[in-house]
């Protein structure tokens, strides 16, 4: 823990924090874990719970047309320009408590300061819990940030929940109307920012034994699969050099990408999650072979470069083993860079708490990406320990939490929009 | 074709066993392809349908107390030795016209030919079907031959096929009698070995433009597992440098495997048929691998040597990647040596009918396998087109079949016991 620039008389606010998270813990899909999903029961009791909490802090509360929960603590100037602070509080099945919620949280308790403490800011403090990101309902992420930044997909209403029932069915039940979606857009209105409180979910700053980080970006993810042919055969009887075997080529192309990732000595990274061969016995030479691919970086440029190293590598990989190799792409996303003035103010608030600065950029996807769209955004990371997130066992430190509180403290007052 | 030593009215041996290899491929349990299993009434039909083809060829019939079907080309001596000729009449699902059948109806010509040129020999000619080599209904293997080595299990009559039918039922409804199965062994009996010829099911002598080759012997095979377990993370948020991605290792481990093999340039043979990780995922880094091994060599002694060089790249792997390793091992046969009188026998067979001589190991298990505990065994294996067993598109090239009769016509007149 960090020695404050500020005077607290204790560390009430982050104790809150923490306890809520705990307390939303329990509001779940699921007997023995965390799960809650877009428009069921347990999203209605969240967002009423979390609302009590922003009615404590102070803020006006209300929830918009696709079910995000919002509280506001107003300036003194009505006109003034929104600063929208926030994150998710839907969750993945079996997740963890502080993915996406301990942002929201940490929302409502700089809020409650500044209330607190009669500062007056020049802009309004807008938290928001958005309420899907995960996706893990209807497999479309960022519905709340999406429909924020205008940008959720009208045919979106019609796909269906493994159980049948479509999004819109479920909006009519959860006391929505889905075709009011676009009346949850902020295009058009006076908004500062977006500042986005969030947990690590990587292992970067532990390792480097850091409690806090400013985002750079958040890095753009290209995902495919590469399929290999051969022929499949007997193990026993097919010699080795008359062998075409497309698991030694998928393997071949495994060992290819982590090296030339490796070998990028930047923020890339290259990722072979899965693996499929056919047809998959013993005694069978693996006749087909398929491989996921997911490369990241925050550079879309140098992202893009090494896949097409990759590529190189795979076709040379292919013929010299006499295989076929099929690409197929089916996710692109762009890097999405951070604001460099929110960047600057984040910095100098934790050099102003006496923290060591730290830039990372961002491997996974947040809210943030979404609002991109809407306005300038900024991210500020939380060690993770041991790296965890969508487990069970997804924790944060408390000092972490006061550095990132006693860090965000600071900014709120340093900005002037 | 060669040019044969003998004088052939016609072919009409060779053609009679294709016919005969057509008409069994229609007895099958499968509607659109081939399976006969164990104690089936594709079972029964094929005993009757070839007792009814020995007995044309002037062969005494029987079936033994397994479902084994016999017929007998007896000599004028009731007390010769008897010479086994025969291979497995059962099927895997979805089969071929010629694995394990051919050879039982090849045996079945010889004893024609030798009938009709009223050739008196020094030993009865047995030929066997054998009711079981492929295990498809209760997943014990070469049950057919294993009764007449008088290694038979007692405990395999109590286990269960998929629809829960045992070994015992199924005996008694096809009209044996269970417990008679030791009556079916044949230790302590005048055998003055066996023989058998069999499709090579490999591409060894397509690719050296061979119709046929004497086998050397079969193949040890020994099988396991190796697991590696790493540690899981997020595709985008963990760098490179800080993952232990247990597919990586399983990858190198299987190329390793691959070059080692290779570089033995003898007949050994390594195959990764099977691998599995997890959690999985697109996003997410393997935390654990695991992959299956196959060895397999003529000579026990070099395949473990191989295996022991594996093992210790497997540990430096694991160890240079951080990872965990585990072993398993669940199938381990040594190699079953051909005889070498009768394998001389062969190639003495095979230069009298103008024939090159090839000798060559058997990859893939055979009743030969389970016979050597009963007396001497020999194999003559004829060229696969394009390597293709077990698969509805098995074949064989006539004129290969007429070169494996013409050589087998020599060899038997040749052996003195």
């Amino acid at each position: 823990m960090s020695n404050s620039a500020f005077e607290f008389s204790d560390n009430a606010y982050v104790e809150r924090m923490l306890q809520h998270c705990d307390t939303l813990a329990y509001i779940s899909e699921m007997e023995d874990g965390i799960l809650r999903q877009y428009l069921t029961a347990a999203h209605k009791q969240c967002n009423t719970t979390v609302a009590g909490w922003m009615t404590e802090a102070g803020m006006q509360t209300w929830q918009d047309e696709v079910g995000n929960q919002w509280g506001r603590l107003a300036s003194k100037n009505a006109d003034a320009p929104r600063l929208i602070i926030g994150s998710h509080l839907d969750t993945v099945p079996n997740a963890g408590a502080f993915d996406g919620i301990l942002g929201v949280l940490m929302g409502i308790e700089l809020a409650a300061y500044m209330r607190d403490n009669a500062i007056d800011l020049p802009f309004h403090i807008d938290v928001v819990g958005f309420c899907d990101e995960e996706g893990t309902r209807y497999g479309v992420t960022l519905i709340g940030s999406r429909a924020l930044a205008g940008t959720f997909v009208p045919d979106w209403l019609d796909i269906e929940d493994p159980d049948g029932k479509t999004m819109r069915d479920a909006m009519i039940d959860f006391g929505l109307q889905p075709e009011d979606f676009g009346k949850a857009s902020l295009q058009g209105e006076n908004i500062a920012g977006y500042w986005e409180i969030h947990i690590e979910q990587g292992p970067v700053l532990e390792a480097e034994k850091l409690s806090i980080g400013v985002v750079t970006a958040i890095a753009g993810a290209r995902r495919g699969q590469i399929r290999f042919k051969g022929l499949a055969g007997h193990a026993g009887t097919t010699p080795m050099h008359l062998r075409k075997d497309a698991l030694c080529g998928a393997a071949e192309l495994t060992l290819a990408i982590e090296k030339m990732a490796n070998d990028c000595n930047d923020d890339r990274v290259a990722t072979v999650g899965e693996i499929g061969i056919r047809p998959g016995a013993v005694n069978v030479i693996p006749g087909a072979a398929v491989i996921s691919l997911d490369v990241r970086s925050q550079f879309d440029d140098k992202r893009d470069q090494l896949i097409d190293d990759i590529a190189e590598i795979a076709d040379t990989i292919a013929s010299g083993r006499h295989l076929s190799i099929e690409w197929q792409w089916h996710h692109k996303a762009s890097s999405v860079p951070c604001n460099k003035d929110f960047q600057k103010i984040f910095a100098d608030a934790m050099q102003a708490v006496n923290l060591p600065v730290r830039h990372l950029p961002s491997g996974a996807g947040h809210d943030a990406m979404a609002i991109a769209d809407l306005c300038e955004v900024a991210m500020l990371f939380i060690r993770s320990p041991r790296g965890l997130s969508h487990h069970p066992e997804e924790s944060v430190i408390a000092e972490d939490v006061v550095d990132a509180f006693h860090t965000m403290c600071q900014a709120i007052q340093m900005y002037k929009p």
